[in-house]
Protein backbone atom coordinates (compact mmCIF):
# COMPACT_ATOMS: atom_id res chain seq x y z
CA UNK A 1 0.00 0.00 0.00
CA UNK A 2 1.61 3.33 -1.13
CA UNK A 3 1.89 5.74 1.66
CA UNK A 4 1.56 9.43 0.43
CA UNK A 5 4.90 10.74 -0.47
CA UNK A 6 5.75 13.99 -2.80
CA UNK A 7 8.99 13.28 -3.72
CA UNK A 8 10.66 16.85 -4.54
CA UNK A 9 12.56 17.57 -7.65
CA UNK A 10 16.29 16.23 -7.63
CA UNK A 11 18.26 19.36 -7.35
CA UNK A 12 22.37 18.74 -8.26
CA UNK A 13 22.50 22.38 -7.54
CA UNK A 14 22.43 22.26 -3.89
CA UNK A 15 25.56 24.30 -2.30
CA UNK A 16 28.54 22.27 -0.95
CA UNK A 17 28.43 21.98 2.31
CA UNK A 18 32.05 23.04 4.32
CA UNK A 19 32.86 23.38 7.71
CA UNK A 20 34.09 26.36 9.59
CA UNK A 21 34.41 25.40 13.38
CA UNK A 22 34.35 29.39 14.18
CA UNK A 23 31.67 30.54 12.15
CA UNK A 24 29.44 32.28 14.35
CA UNK A 25 26.62 35.20 13.17
CA UNK A 26 25.62 36.32 9.71
CA UNK A 27 27.75 39.16 8.22
CA UNK A 28 30.75 37.41 9.57
CA UNK A 29 33.87 36.78 7.06
CA UNK A 30 35.93 33.91 8.02
CA UNK A 31 39.17 32.56 6.89
CA UNK A 32 38.54 28.89 6.01
CA UNK A 33 40.79 26.62 7.83
CA UNK A 34 43.92 25.30 4.80
CA UNK A 35 42.08 21.71 4.76
CA UNK A 36 38.50 23.20 3.61
CA UNK A 37 40.25 25.43 1.73
CA UNK A 38 42.27 23.36 -0.45
CA UNK A 39 38.96 21.19 -0.77
CA UNK A 40 36.74 24.25 -1.45
CA UNK A 41 39.43 25.88 -4.38
CA UNK A 42 40.78 22.62 -5.40
CA UNK A 43 38.35 19.63 -5.48
CA UNK A 44 35.10 21.61 -5.70
CA UNK A 45 37.19 24.28 -8.11
CA UNK A 46 34.89 27.54 -6.73
CA UNK A 47 35.70 30.74 -7.01
CA UNK A 48 34.43 34.14 -5.45
CA UNK A 49 30.95 34.75 -5.66
CA UNK A 50 30.14 30.94 -5.56
CA UNK A 51 27.36 29.71 -2.91
CA UNK A 52 28.06 27.59 -0.40
CA UNK A 53 26.06 26.02 2.72
CA UNK A 54 28.82 26.69 6.18
CA UNK A 55 28.43 24.68 9.27
CA UNK A 56 30.12 25.35 12.44
CA UNK A 57 30.33 21.63 14.08
CA UNK A 58 28.50 22.45 16.99
CA UNK A 59 25.01 22.24 15.35
CA UNK A 60 24.76 25.66 13.02
CA UNK A 61 24.54 26.12 9.91
CA UNK A 62 24.52 29.18 7.00
CA UNK A 63 24.24 29.93 3.29
CA UNK A 64 27.32 31.52 2.69
CA UNK A 65 29.60 32.71 -0.11
CA UNK A 66 32.60 32.63 -1.05
CA UNK A 67 34.46 36.54 -0.43
CA UNK A 68 37.69 35.74 -2.14
CA UNK A 69 40.00 33.03 -2.79
CA UNK A 70 43.59 33.37 -3.55
CA UNK A 71 45.63 30.02 -3.08
CA UNK A 72 45.52 27.89 0.05
CA UNK A 73 43.25 31.32 1.55
CA UNK A 74 39.83 31.25 1.13
CA UNK A 75 37.58 33.99 3.03
CA UNK A 76 33.35 32.97 3.42
CA UNK A 77 31.06 35.49 4.57
CA UNK A 78 28.15 34.14 5.92
CA UNK A 79 24.81 35.44 4.48
CA UNK A 80 22.08 33.50 6.35
CA UNK A 81 21.18 31.24 8.88
CA UNK A 82 19.54 27.93 7.76
CA UNK A 83 17.60 24.55 9.01
CA UNK A 84 20.69 22.36 10.06
CA UNK A 85 19.91 18.37 10.05
CA UNK A 86 17.94 17.62 12.64
CA UNK A 87 20.19 15.67 15.54
CA UNK A 88 18.65 12.33 17.20
CA UNK A 89 16.28 12.76 20.06
CA UNK A 90 18.93 10.15 22.23
CA UNK A 91 22.43 11.29 23.02
CA UNK A 92 24.38 8.41 21.69
CA UNK A 93 28.02 7.75 22.64
CA UNK A 94 29.87 4.76 20.80
CA UNK A 95 32.60 3.21 22.21
CA UNK A 96 34.46 0.93 20.20
CA UNK A 97 37.65 -1.14 20.65
CA UNK A 98 40.13 0.19 18.10
CA UNK A 99 39.98 -2.12 14.86
CA UNK A 100 42.75 -3.55 13.06
CA UNK A 101 44.05 -1.40 10.05
CA UNK A 102 41.12 0.97 8.70
CA UNK A 103 38.74 -0.72 10.82
CA UNK A 104 38.03 2.39 12.75
CA UNK A 105 37.77 5.06 10.32
CA UNK A 106 34.71 3.44 8.98
CA UNK A 107 33.50 3.27 12.40
CA UNK A 108 34.20 7.03 12.79
CA UNK A 109 32.21 7.37 9.47
CA UNK A 110 29.34 5.12 10.49
CA UNK A 111 28.69 6.91 13.77
CA UNK A 112 28.76 10.18 12.66
CA UNK A 113 26.72 9.35 9.80
CA UNK A 114 24.18 7.82 12.16
CA UNK A 115 23.78 10.68 14.13
CA UNK A 116 26.14 9.99 17.04
CA UNK A 117 27.22 12.55 20.19
CA UNK A 118 30.54 11.24 20.75
CA UNK A 119 33.31 8.81 20.03
CA UNK A 120 35.23 7.12 22.51
CA UNK A 121 38.23 4.41 21.06
CA UNK A 122 39.34 2.29 23.96
CA UNK A 123 41.70 -0.68 24.00
CA UNK A 124 40.77 -4.26 25.08
CA UNK A 125 42.67 -7.32 26.47
CA UNK A 126 42.19 -8.41 22.73
CA UNK A 127 42.99 -5.47 21.08
CA UNK A 128 46.08 -6.00 18.29
CA UNK A 129 46.17 -2.41 18.84
CA UNK A 130 47.97 -0.93 22.20
CA UNK A 131 47.71 2.63 23.50
CA UNK A 132 51.72 3.86 22.85
CA UNK A 133 51.15 2.86 19.52
CA UNK A 134 48.04 5.06 18.87
CA UNK A 135 49.52 7.78 20.36
CA UNK A 136 52.14 8.14 17.45
CA UNK A 137 51.01 8.28 14.27
CA UNK A 138 48.00 10.96 14.08
CA UNK A 139 45.53 8.53 14.77
CA UNK A 140 43.13 10.75 16.47
CA UNK A 141 43.83 13.90 14.35
CA UNK A 142 42.97 11.28 11.29
CA UNK A 143 39.79 10.24 13.05
CA UNK A 144 38.49 14.19 13.16
CA UNK A 145 38.91 14.94 10.22
CA UNK A 146 36.77 11.40 8.72
CA UNK A 147 34.33 12.71 11.37
CA UNK A 148 34.12 15.87 9.31
CA UNK A 149 34.31 14.18 6.06
CA UNK A 150 31.30 12.38 7.38
CA UNK A 151 29.41 15.04 8.74
CA UNK A 152 29.82 16.56 5.41
CA UNK A 153 28.20 13.90 3.30
CA UNK A 154 25.27 12.86 5.75
CA UNK A 155 24.13 16.01 6.34
CA UNK A 156 24.97 16.80 9.86
CA UNK A 157 25.81 19.71 11.41
CA UNK A 158 27.72 18.44 14.19
CA UNK A 159 30.70 16.79 14.47
CA UNK A 160 31.15 14.75 16.54
CA UNK A 161 34.53 14.61 19.42
CA UNK A 162 36.74 11.71 19.22
CA UNK A 163 38.11 11.17 22.26
CA UNK A 164 41.69 10.16 23.15
CA UNK A 165 41.73 6.15 23.19
CA UNK A 166 41.70 5.04 26.66
CA UNK A 167 41.68 1.33 28.19
CA UNK A 168 38.76 -0.27 28.38
CA UNK A 169 38.50 -0.77 32.28
CA UNK A 170 38.52 3.08 32.89
CA UNK A 171 35.86 3.46 30.35
CA UNK A 172 33.86 0.68 32.37
CA UNK A 173 34.00 2.27 35.35
CA UNK A 174 33.21 5.74 34.10
CA UNK A 175 29.69 7.08 34.22
CA UNK A 176 30.01 10.31 32.54
CA UNK A 177 27.78 9.69 29.90
CA UNK A 178 24.75 9.21 31.58
CA UNK A 179 22.18 7.31 30.71
CA UNK A 180 22.06 3.70 29.57
CA UNK A 181 25.26 1.82 28.81
CA UNK A 182 24.87 -1.07 26.51
CA UNK A 183 28.08 -3.82 26.15
CA UNK A 184 27.23 -5.24 22.44
CA UNK A 185 27.73 -9.37 22.72
CA UNK A 186 28.46 -11.84 20.41
CA UNK A 187 26.12 -14.54 20.21
CA UNK A 188 29.00 -17.19 20.53
CA UNK A 189 29.44 -16.02 24.42
CA UNK A 190 25.98 -14.94 26.06
CA UNK A 191 23.50 -16.59 27.10
CA UNK A 192 20.24 -16.04 25.34
CA UNK A 193 19.32 -14.21 28.40
CA UNK A 194 21.20 -11.47 26.96
CA UNK A 195 18.70 -8.54 26.49
CA UNK A 196 17.41 -7.55 22.86
CA UNK A 197 17.69 -4.07 22.08
CA UNK A 198 14.16 -3.79 21.59
CA UNK A 199 13.85 -5.01 24.86
CA UNK A 200 16.02 -1.98 26.45
CA UNK A 201 13.05 1.32 27.33
CA UNK A 202 14.28 4.10 25.76
CA UNK A 203 16.87 6.72 27.57
CA UNK A 204 17.50 9.99 27.55
CA UNK A 205 21.38 8.95 26.30
CA UNK A 206 22.94 5.49 25.60
CA UNK A 207 26.72 4.84 25.23
CA UNK A 208 27.22 1.36 23.10
CA UNK A 209 30.44 -0.56 23.42
CA UNK A 210 31.83 -2.68 20.81
CA UNK A 211 34.71 -5.21 21.42
CA UNK A 212 37.83 -6.09 19.14
CA UNK A 213 37.78 -8.51 16.24
CA UNK A 214 38.20 -11.35 18.91
CA UNK A 215 35.88 -10.10 21.18
CA UNK A 216 35.28 -9.68 24.85
CA UNK A 217 37.43 -11.47 27.45
CA UNK A 218 35.46 -12.92 30.44
CA UNK A 219 36.41 -10.47 32.61
CA UNK A 220 35.72 -7.47 30.76
CA UNK A 221 32.10 -8.74 30.21
CA UNK A 222 31.97 -9.61 34.04
CA UNK A 223 33.39 -6.54 34.89
CA UNK A 224 31.07 -4.73 32.82
CA UNK A 225 28.20 -6.12 34.61
CA UNK A 226 29.49 -5.64 37.39
CA UNK A 227 29.84 -1.69 36.80
CA UNK A 228 25.94 -1.75 35.63
CA UNK A 229 26.55 -2.18 32.12
CA UNK A 230 23.64 -4.21 30.71
CA UNK A 231 24.57 -6.65 27.83
CA UNK A 232 22.91 -6.57 24.86
CA UNK A 233 22.49 -8.83 21.24
CA UNK A 234 22.11 -7.79 17.66
CA UNK A 235 20.54 -11.21 16.75
CA UNK A 236 22.21 -14.83 16.41
CA UNK A 237 24.71 -14.43 13.47
CA UNK A 238 28.24 -12.87 14.22
CA UNK A 239 28.88 -9.56 12.91
CA UNK A 240 31.66 -8.11 11.77
CA UNK A 241 33.32 -6.32 14.63
CA UNK A 242 33.55 -3.09 11.96
CA UNK A 243 29.38 -3.48 11.67
CA UNK A 244 28.39 -3.23 14.66
CA UNK A 245 28.17 0.09 15.64
CA UNK A 246 26.11 0.79 12.30
CA UNK A 247 23.66 -1.66 12.82
CA UNK A 248 23.74 -1.25 16.88
CA UNK A 249 22.69 2.76 15.92
CA UNK A 250 20.09 1.92 13.09
CA UNK A 251 18.71 -1.06 15.66
CA UNK A 252 18.57 1.39 18.75
CA UNK A 253 17.17 4.52 16.32
CA UNK A 254 14.71 2.11 14.95
CA UNK A 255 12.77 0.55 18.25
CA UNK A 256 13.12 3.96 20.24
CA UNK A 257 11.66 6.01 17.42
CA UNK A 258 14.32 8.39 16.91
CA UNK A 259 15.13 7.88 12.92
CA UNK B 1 20.97 -2.80 35.67
CA UNK B 2 22.73 -6.24 34.97
CA UNK B 3 20.77 -8.56 33.07
CA UNK B 4 20.79 -12.49 34.21
CA UNK B 5 23.58 -13.95 31.54
CA UNK B 6 25.81 -16.75 32.16
CA UNK B 7 28.98 -16.14 29.93
CA UNK B 8 30.00 -19.32 28.22
CA UNK B 9 34.24 -19.79 28.35
CA UNK B 10 35.75 -18.99 25.03
CA UNK B 11 36.95 -21.71 23.02
CA UNK B 12 38.97 -20.65 20.22
CA UNK B 13 39.22 -24.66 19.10
CA UNK B 14 35.75 -24.61 17.71
CA UNK B 15 35.74 -26.70 14.63
CA UNK B 16 36.27 -24.63 11.11
CA UNK B 17 33.35 -24.53 9.21
CA UNK B 18 33.36 -25.56 5.55
CA UNK B 19 30.67 -25.19 2.78
CA UNK B 20 29.84 -28.44 0.77
CA UNK B 21 26.53 -28.41 -1.63
CA UNK B 22 26.34 -31.53 -1.71
CA UNK B 23 26.82 -33.03 1.87
CA UNK B 24 23.31 -35.08 2.53
CA UNK B 25 23.46 -37.53 5.11
CA UNK B 26 25.47 -39.00 8.33
CA UNK B 27 28.32 -41.21 7.29
CA UNK B 28 28.73 -39.47 3.67
CA UNK B 29 32.09 -39.25 2.35
CA UNK B 30 32.24 -36.35 -0.09
CA UNK B 31 35.36 -34.20 -1.81
CA UNK B 32 35.46 -30.40 -1.11
CA UNK B 33 35.24 -28.36 -4.20
CA UNK B 34 38.61 -26.60 -5.14
CA UNK B 35 38.25 -23.56 -3.30
CA UNK B 36 37.26 -25.49 -0.41
CA UNK B 37 39.97 -28.06 -0.87
CA UNK B 38 42.44 -25.03 -0.78
CA UNK B 39 41.13 -23.32 2.25
CA UNK B 40 41.12 -26.13 4.42
CA UNK B 41 44.44 -27.60 3.11
CA UNK B 42 46.69 -24.49 2.53
CA UNK B 43 44.99 -21.62 4.30
CA UNK B 44 44.19 -23.85 7.78
CA UNK B 45 46.31 -26.09 7.34
CA UNK B 46 44.07 -28.90 8.70
CA UNK B 47 45.21 -32.85 8.09
CA UNK B 48 43.37 -36.26 8.19
CA UNK B 49 41.73 -36.87 10.61
CA UNK B 50 41.25 -33.55 11.82
CA UNK B 51 37.50 -31.98 12.63
CA UNK B 52 35.38 -29.54 10.70
CA UNK B 53 31.89 -28.42 10.61
CA UNK B 54 30.05 -28.80 7.11
CA UNK B 55 27.09 -26.39 6.21
CA UNK B 56 25.83 -27.75 3.13
CA UNK B 57 23.97 -24.00 2.16
CA UNK B 58 20.72 -24.53 2.54
CA UNK B 59 20.32 -24.80 6.62
CA UNK B 60 22.05 -28.12 8.12
CA UNK B 61 25.15 -28.68 8.93
CA UNK B 62 27.03 -31.81 10.61
CA UNK B 63 30.47 -32.32 12.67
CA UNK B 64 32.62 -33.93 10.08
CA UNK B 65 36.60 -35.37 9.71
CA UNK B 66 38.79 -34.79 6.78
CA UNK B 67 38.92 -38.48 5.73
CA UNK B 68 41.85 -38.06 3.36
CA UNK B 69 44.12 -34.94 1.73
CA UNK B 70 46.10 -34.73 -0.99
CA UNK B 71 47.19 -32.11 -2.71
CA UNK B 72 43.86 -29.86 -3.79
CA UNK B 73 42.08 -33.18 -3.30
CA UNK B 74 39.82 -33.15 0.20
CA UNK B 75 37.46 -35.60 1.15
CA UNK B 76 35.60 -35.52 4.36
CA UNK B 77 33.11 -37.63 6.47
CA UNK B 78 30.19 -36.27 7.91
CA UNK B 79 29.74 -37.86 11.18
CA UNK B 80 26.85 -36.18 13.60
CA UNK B 81 24.07 -33.61 12.77
CA UNK B 82 24.60 -30.29 14.64
CA UNK B 83 22.25 -27.72 15.44
CA UNK B 84 22.19 -24.72 12.94
CA UNK B 85 22.47 -21.67 13.28
CA UNK B 86 19.12 -20.26 13.26
CA UNK B 87 17.31 -18.35 10.67
CA UNK B 88 15.18 -14.92 10.56
CA UNK B 89 11.65 -15.84 10.67
CA UNK B 90 10.67 -12.69 8.67
CA UNK B 91 12.19 -14.15 4.77
CA UNK B 92 14.16 -10.66 3.44
CA UNK B 93 14.99 -9.93 0.27
CA UNK B 94 17.85 -7.42 -0.53
CA UNK B 95 17.45 -5.52 -4.10
CA UNK B 96 20.06 -3.24 -4.67
CA UNK B 97 21.53 -1.39 -6.94
CA UNK B 98 25.04 -2.40 -8.30
CA UNK B 99 27.50 0.03 -7.06
CA UNK B 100 30.60 1.42 -7.77
CA UNK B 101 33.61 -0.45 -7.52
CA UNK B 102 33.68 -3.55 -4.84
CA UNK B 103 30.47 -1.18 -3.08
CA UNK B 104 28.66 -4.60 -3.97
CA UNK B 105 31.04 -7.05 -2.81
CA UNK B 106 30.28 -5.24 1.09
CA UNK B 107 26.35 -5.50 0.38
CA UNK B 108 26.36 -9.06 -0.20
CA UNK B 109 29.14 -9.66 2.77
CA UNK B 110 26.33 -7.42 5.13
CA UNK B 111 23.12 -9.22 3.85
CA UNK B 112 24.51 -12.30 4.27
CA UNK B 113 25.74 -11.71 7.58
CA UNK B 114 22.02 -9.93 8.45
CA UNK B 115 20.36 -13.10 7.48
CA UNK B 116 18.80 -12.02 3.58
CA UNK B 117 17.20 -15.35 2.07
CA UNK B 118 17.74 -13.66 -1.11
CA UNK B 119 19.78 -10.96 -3.09
CA UNK B 120 18.70 -9.30 -5.81
CA UNK B 121 21.03 -6.77 -7.41
CA UNK B 122 19.87 -4.47 -10.10
CA UNK B 123 20.75 -1.63 -12.45
CA UNK B 124 19.02 1.52 -11.92
CA UNK B 125 18.82 4.53 -13.80
CA UNK B 126 21.40 6.46 -11.87
CA UNK B 127 23.64 3.30 -11.38
CA UNK B 128 27.13 4.11 -13.05
CA UNK B 129 26.97 0.60 -14.44
CA UNK B 130 25.32 -1.64 -16.97
CA UNK B 131 23.99 -4.61 -17.32
CA UNK B 132 26.15 -5.85 -20.15
CA UNK B 133 29.22 -4.87 -18.61
CA UNK B 134 28.14 -6.98 -15.46
CA UNK B 135 27.53 -10.38 -17.72
CA UNK B 136 30.94 -10.01 -18.47
CA UNK B 137 34.19 -10.42 -15.52
CA UNK B 138 32.55 -13.29 -13.65
CA UNK B 139 30.49 -10.77 -10.71
CA UNK B 140 27.95 -12.78 -10.01
CA UNK B 141 30.09 -15.97 -9.10
CA UNK B 142 32.18 -13.65 -7.06
CA UNK B 143 29.51 -12.32 -5.38
CA UNK B 144 28.37 -16.28 -4.85
CA UNK B 145 32.05 -16.41 -3.43
CA UNK B 146 31.66 -13.68 -0.74
CA UNK B 147 28.32 -14.80 0.21
CA UNK B 148 29.71 -18.68 1.14
CA UNK B 149 32.55 -16.77 2.64
CA UNK B 150 29.78 -14.59 4.89
CA UNK B 151 27.95 -17.23 5.68
CA UNK B 152 31.34 -19.24 7.48
CA UNK B 153 32.03 -16.78 9.16
CA UNK B 154 28.89 -15.70 10.71
CA UNK B 155 27.94 -18.93 11.44
CA UNK B 156 25.24 -19.03 9.01
CA UNK B 157 24.30 -22.26 7.68
CA UNK B 158 21.95 -21.21 4.84
CA UNK B 159 23.93 -19.55 1.56
CA UNK B 160 21.45 -17.41 -0.11
CA UNK B 161 21.15 -17.21 -3.74
CA UNK B 162 22.54 -13.93 -5.24
CA UNK B 163 20.59 -13.71 -8.81
CA UNK B 164 21.76 -12.22 -12.15
CA UNK B 165 21.19 -8.28 -12.63
CA UNK B 166 18.26 -7.28 -14.03
CA UNK B 167 16.98 -3.54 -14.89
CA UNK B 168 15.14 -2.10 -11.52
CA UNK B 169 11.33 -1.87 -13.75
CA UNK B 170 11.33 -5.14 -13.85
CA UNK B 171 12.66 -6.09 -10.57
CA UNK B 172 9.46 -3.29 -9.01
CA UNK B 173 7.31 -4.97 -11.45
CA UNK B 174 7.93 -8.74 -10.31
CA UNK B 175 5.81 -9.74 -7.36
CA UNK B 176 7.83 -13.20 -6.82
CA UNK B 177 8.72 -12.89 -3.25
CA UNK B 178 5.66 -11.98 -1.37
CA UNK B 179 5.46 -9.69 1.74
CA UNK B 180 5.96 -6.24 2.20
CA UNK B 181 8.56 -4.35 -0.67
CA UNK B 182 9.97 -1.60 0.95
CA UNK B 183 11.88 1.25 -0.84
CA UNK B 184 14.90 2.96 0.82
CA UNK B 185 14.31 6.57 0.14
CA UNK B 186 17.00 9.38 0.93
CA UNK B 187 15.75 11.54 2.94
CA UNK B 188 16.69 14.59 1.02
CA UNK B 189 13.97 13.25 -1.81
CA UNK B 190 11.10 12.43 0.09
CA UNK B 191 8.61 13.99 1.95
CA UNK B 192 8.49 13.73 5.68
CA UNK B 193 5.15 11.45 4.96
CA UNK B 194 7.59 8.54 3.96
CA UNK B 195 7.19 5.53 6.74
CA UNK B 196 9.54 5.04 9.29
CA UNK B 197 10.11 1.28 9.10
CA UNK B 198 9.03 1.18 12.88
CA UNK B 199 5.39 2.17 11.28
CA UNK B 200 5.44 -1.18 9.39
CA UNK B 201 3.93 -3.89 10.76
CA UNK B 202 5.96 -7.53 10.78
CA UNK B 203 5.35 -9.14 7.58
CA UNK B 204 6.22 -13.08 6.76
CA UNK B 205 8.25 -11.66 4.02
CA UNK B 206 10.19 -8.61 3.39
CA UNK B 207 11.80 -6.77 0.04
CA UNK B 208 14.27 -4.08 0.43
CA UNK B 209 15.02 -2.20 -2.51
CA UNK B 210 18.60 0.01 -2.09
CA UNK B 211 19.38 2.27 -5.04
CA UNK B 212 22.45 3.46 -6.40
CA UNK B 213 24.91 6.09 -4.89
CA UNK B 214 23.20 8.57 -6.94
CA UNK B 215 19.77 8.10 -5.47
CA UNK B 216 16.64 6.88 -7.18
CA UNK B 217 15.52 9.44 -9.84
CA UNK B 218 11.79 11.01 -9.65
CA UNK B 219 10.11 7.85 -12.27
CA UNK B 220 11.61 5.29 -10.50
CA UNK B 221 9.87 6.47 -6.97
CA UNK B 222 6.90 7.15 -8.73
CA UNK B 223 6.95 3.37 -10.37
CA UNK B 224 7.43 1.82 -7.10
CA UNK B 225 5.12 3.81 -5.09
CA UNK B 226 2.25 2.47 -8.66
CA UNK B 227 3.08 -0.94 -7.97
CA UNK B 228 2.26 -1.27 -4.66
CA UNK B 229 5.76 -0.55 -2.74
CA UNK B 230 6.05 1.41 0.49
CA UNK B 231 8.72 4.23 0.58
CA UNK B 232 10.57 3.83 3.87
CA UNK B 233 12.99 6.12 5.80
CA UNK B 234 16.11 5.07 7.76
CA UNK B 235 16.11 8.34 9.32
CA UNK B 236 16.84 11.96 8.86
CA UNK B 237 21.02 11.69 7.07
CA UNK B 238 21.91 10.52 4.24
CA UNK B 239 23.32 7.60 4.30
CA UNK B 240 26.38 5.87 2.16
CA UNK B 241 24.20 3.17 -0.22
CA UNK B 242 27.01 0.90 0.65
CA UNK B 243 25.52 1.06 4.14
CA UNK B 244 21.78 1.24 3.95
CA UNK B 245 21.30 -2.63 3.69
CA UNK B 246 23.15 -3.00 6.71
CA UNK B 247 21.34 -0.58 8.21
CA UNK B 248 18.02 -1.35 6.66
CA UNK B 249 17.99 -5.16 8.00
CA UNK B 250 19.22 -4.33 11.27
CA UNK B 251 16.05 -1.62 12.04
CA UNK B 252 13.78 -3.78 10.47
CA UNK B 253 14.92 -7.01 13.02
CA UNK B 254 15.24 -4.62 15.64
CA UNK B 255 11.24 -3.76 15.29
CA UNK B 256 10.03 -6.59 13.97
CA UNK B 257 11.90 -8.42 16.82
CA UNK B 258 13.51 -10.77 14.69
CA UNK B 259 16.71 -10.84 16.12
Amino acid sequence: MPVPVRVRPYNPAVPARVFAADADRVGQTLALSAEEAAHVARVLRLRSGDAVHVFDGRGREWAARIASSRGAHVEITLETPIAAGAEPQVRYTIAVAVLKGDGTDDVVRDAVMMGAARVRPFVAARSEVRLAALARGGRIERWQRIAVASAKQCGRAVVPPIDAPIEFGALVAADDDGGARLLLAEPSRIDAGATAIARVPRPAAATLAVGPEGGWNDEEVAGALRHGWTAVRLGRRTLRAVSVPLAALAACQAVWDDA
